[in-house]
């Protein structure tokens, strides 16, 4: 099967997760109080800003389709998985108000942060609200899974607050102050946690035993991880018309993201070339020069090798619970979707 | 019995309540990642800015014990019910993070609230995660009533968004454009949710019906809302040594609250009078007239014989879940308790 056909595999499988779960998902975010629903269904794209109703897409819907797909690949029926494939999509869009009131991100899917619409406590508010409304989604789930997956869950977003914070902290030392390890832990605990967390509720709703969620949850962390190398490498030199974010944005704001610390850490010239550039304001030169730094100091190189090598290993933790790879393929499909977003 | 007794009554009983939750909450609290934590232990004053043990009080603990008083007063074992106690208590403080970034607070419990310490985005994630942690605490709970008490807690906490959303809402709107009855479903939900959920909690605990959950709710939302018109008196005239809300806070502010809205709905000269001086900056003198005026246009005997009425509601709710009040004498001590605050 070639590339392409894989890529619409997944494109496919994605457009099908919508159709199902887009229903739910909104059917529980128009059961918030006005005032909140209001800030909630403008951030999901489904309302403009002034209450009238948008065309807009509530996202791709990566999260809700690993769920759906663990389920899957594991003998459970996927219908029964619907409602914590919503609460995953939640969950995520949950830390996206959040983070963008924190980074002070004034654009996200191509439209103003709802911080920079309806003001940064309004964002805070409905942040809170899609988190409570994730966790009572599970709550009233009457499926055995349900106390399982909630505490999953909810151990989950502690995890993606540590990520958060460290990746905040991380804004206030000095460029060659952060290690890779420390800037590997933070992605997987800000981005692979809740992939790997989807994975496991797909897999918790399929019956699965401890071992077997476990190695789901690998598998996405593993998966996540790589996702978040290519979207660091998009994020310097990649599409800003396919991600709505402009080249060199993470330069630009002296984001210590993946590649940059990799090169940051790597001992040569330019290396210290970027530190020194890093220091200092990043006006369009600054970050030209700095996205030639990245890459003569090895860290584009190595961040997609390290995105390769991640996949292995996801692709390894998946063959533990799942032996016959065929009854995987969507979630393969999506892990390599993910990690295919830059070409 | 006499007054001063049924104070003491209660304020023993507070004390009996910190002592079997704190340290489930302590331990809970301590089980979040290590950048998370400090700021916790911060903000529930077990330690001091700098990492080093403090000796102060995590709050007075009202919440949790309501949760366990409604569990004894159906019968039920309040042993069982520490859990839901300390995730209600988690909730509260996950409020008072939020709150205080939102609303600019720069004092909570006589200390320097935590964003101002640790900065806006460290308070935020910090909230996000006591919020995760309450439900976490849940979720993990084996007892039967855990996935019912999770859904209200969830629930609960939406309604606690709606109600900070539109007390931030009344604060862009002119003195004289919040209506009694808007202000008084504000209150409701910013208050008196959390305190009927933690007396729903604890007749879900206790094995109670549907009848006697909602009449317990009823009794903690109403006691909960002659708290807050008695907290809102305080927050005029009384009494900065006890409370730590210095008197006269709350219109210094612009406060829209109870009393203030009472009186600038009466109709009076004076709420013409104060509507002006609110529509000014709010220095000493400007504060003293204003009070002067809450009174006059009969603010203060409005939340006083209020805050009665609301009472007697909630003594009337309380007994028909328990038709003999004197199994119901710790939630009635506690509902005396917290309206009597002022005196």
């Amino acid at each position: 099967m070639g590339e392409a056909v894989e890529g619409r595999e997944a494109v496919d499988l994605l457009e099908r997760t919508r159709v199902v779960v887009n229903p739910r998902l909104r059917t529980t975010v128009e059961s918030l109080p006005g005032s909140i629903r209001r800030v909630a269904m403008y951030h999901f794209g489904w309302e403009h800003a002034d209450g009238t109703p948008a065309a807009g897409q509530a996202g791709k819907a990566i999260r809700p389709a690993l769920v759906l797909a663990a389920t899957g690949a594991l003998g459970g029926d996927p219908d029964d998985a619907l409602r914590a494939a919503a609460a995953v999509e939640l969950v995520h869009n949950f830390t996206l108000l959040h983070d963008d009131v924190i980074d002070e991100d004034a654009t996200r899917r191509h439209r103003p942060t709802a911080w920079t619409v309806f003001g940064t406590p309004d964002a805070i508010i409905v942040g809170d609200a899609l988190l409570a409304l994730a966790l009572r989604l599970l709550a009233e789930d009457g499926h055995p899974a349900a106390p399982a997956a909630s505490a999953r869950l909810a151990s989950c977003v502690i995890e993606l607050c540590a990520g958060q914070q460290a990746d905040c902290a991380f804004e206030q030392r000095g460029p060659q102050e952060v290690s890779l390890d420390e800037c590997l832990d933070m992605a997987m605990a800000k981005t692979g946690a809740l992939l790997g967390c989807a994975c496991s509720l797909g897999a918790l709703y399929a019956g699965a035993g401890p071992e077997e969620v476990a190695a789901l949850d690998a598998f996405g962390r593993e998966a996540g991880l790589a996702f978040q190398l290519i979207d660091d490498l998009i994020g310097i030199w990649g599409d800003p018309g396919r991600t709505g974010k402009p080249a060199g944005a993470d330069l630009a704001s002296h984001k210590k993201s993946l590649p940059v610390v990799a090169a940051l850490t790597s001992g040569t010239p330019a290396a210290a070339e970027l530190a020194e550039l890093y220091r200092g304001p990043m006006g369009a030169a600054a970050v030209r020069r700095a996205a030639g730094a990245v890459d003569r100091a090895g860290g584009r190189d190595w961040a997609q090798i390290h995105a390769a090598d991640r996949m292995a290993r996801a692709v390894d933790q998946l063959s533990r619970a799942v032996p016959d790879l065929k009854a995987a393929g969507d979630l393969l499909a999506l892990a390599e979707f993910v990690t295919r977003r830059s070409r």
